[in-house]
């Protein structure tokens, strides 16, 4: 996707050679268009795949996943991080190590938004190591819903998490794919 | 706004006579064309108020604030909640106790995303007592930002928070308000 691609290359800030800031236009400022191109994009790929929803995480996830959601018509349910320990029979729950910020955290989703009569993909700004995605991804099975597939917006090759998911035999759509950003200079794939 | 009074008649849970549950169409699990309806109805009250950026609160205001950008044509800005100090001398940070949590939240936003010649509407779901509201509205006021208003898109008149916004001369745009949740049953003004 080249316009997501040239607002990377103008406006991303490449603090690490892991970590890139895309704050102006993505996870704190928003672009609506450039939200809309991305949410088109995705529905694009997965148009035939049957989707009744689209999941994210907040809050980064919300605005692409709205988009996408919008554009397929279904609707978006945002997985909630909590930081306390959830005993909620209402609701999914996994834990997991959150890669950016060193603590665990509780994804929940509430079981009455997701059953096995949904086919959902899951969508989210990056994918770190996958702990979280693939976290998701049982919820999903616990639930009876089918996956139809994973997309990341910016998949930084150099990092697990999509290609774990790929190993287990789902499809991941990403609109950008980094391939390294070692030296502060972005090099897509 | 009917079609939201409507919807919060249809599926909106009443907890307690404080606490309106709208997880199936805002707050955790969204509806698309609904979110477009209120943004463009946000939009349409602000339209000649000359804003060049929506300000809302991570996570529930994320696809409202969205959806209003996207009608104005302007950027979208997410204030993030953290737990801990921020120690940030690029943020502008404040300090509140929060409703629904008994904890106390930073709010932050960056500060090269407002600024003197920003006009900035804030919009939510909702405002409780308004100390967070009145902590961005701060916020807001020492970037040298004008502030056009703020939008609440269900506001219970019978928690202070929106008034407290109006006692201090700002405009106060609700699309739905209710006066009274006792006994189960939502009444609205």
């Amino acid at each position: 996707m080249d316009s997501l691609k040239q607002r990377i290359l103008q406006e991303g800030i490449v603090v690490s050679d892991q970590l890139l800031r895309v704050d102006s236009f993505l996870n704190h400022q928003v672009d609506p268009p450039l939200l809309l191109e991305m949410g088109r994009e995705f529905a694009a790929r997965f148009r035939d795949a049957g989707i009744t929803k689209v999941i994210t995480v907040e809050s980064s996830g919300i605005s692409i996943g709205f988009a996408m959601a919008l554009d397929l018509n279904v609707p978006m349910v945002f997985v909630r991080k909590k930081k306390t320990v959830i005993m909620d029979q209402d609701a999914y729950v996994a834990r997991v190590p959150s890669f950016t910020k060193g603590i665990v955290t509780d994804l929940a989703i509430a079981k009455k938004y997701l059953s096995a009569e949904d086919t959902v993909v899951l969508v989210d700004d990056f994918i770190a190591n996958g702990d979280a995605a693939l976290a998701i991804i049982k919820i999903v099975e616990e639930s009876g819903a089918k996956l139809a597939g994973v997309g990341i917006a910016i998949e930084k090759l150099f990092q697990a998490g999509g290609n774990a998911i790929r190993e287990q035999g789902i499809r991941v759509e990403s609109l950008v794919q980094i391939r390294s950003m070692s030296a502060g200079k972005i090099e897509f794939a």
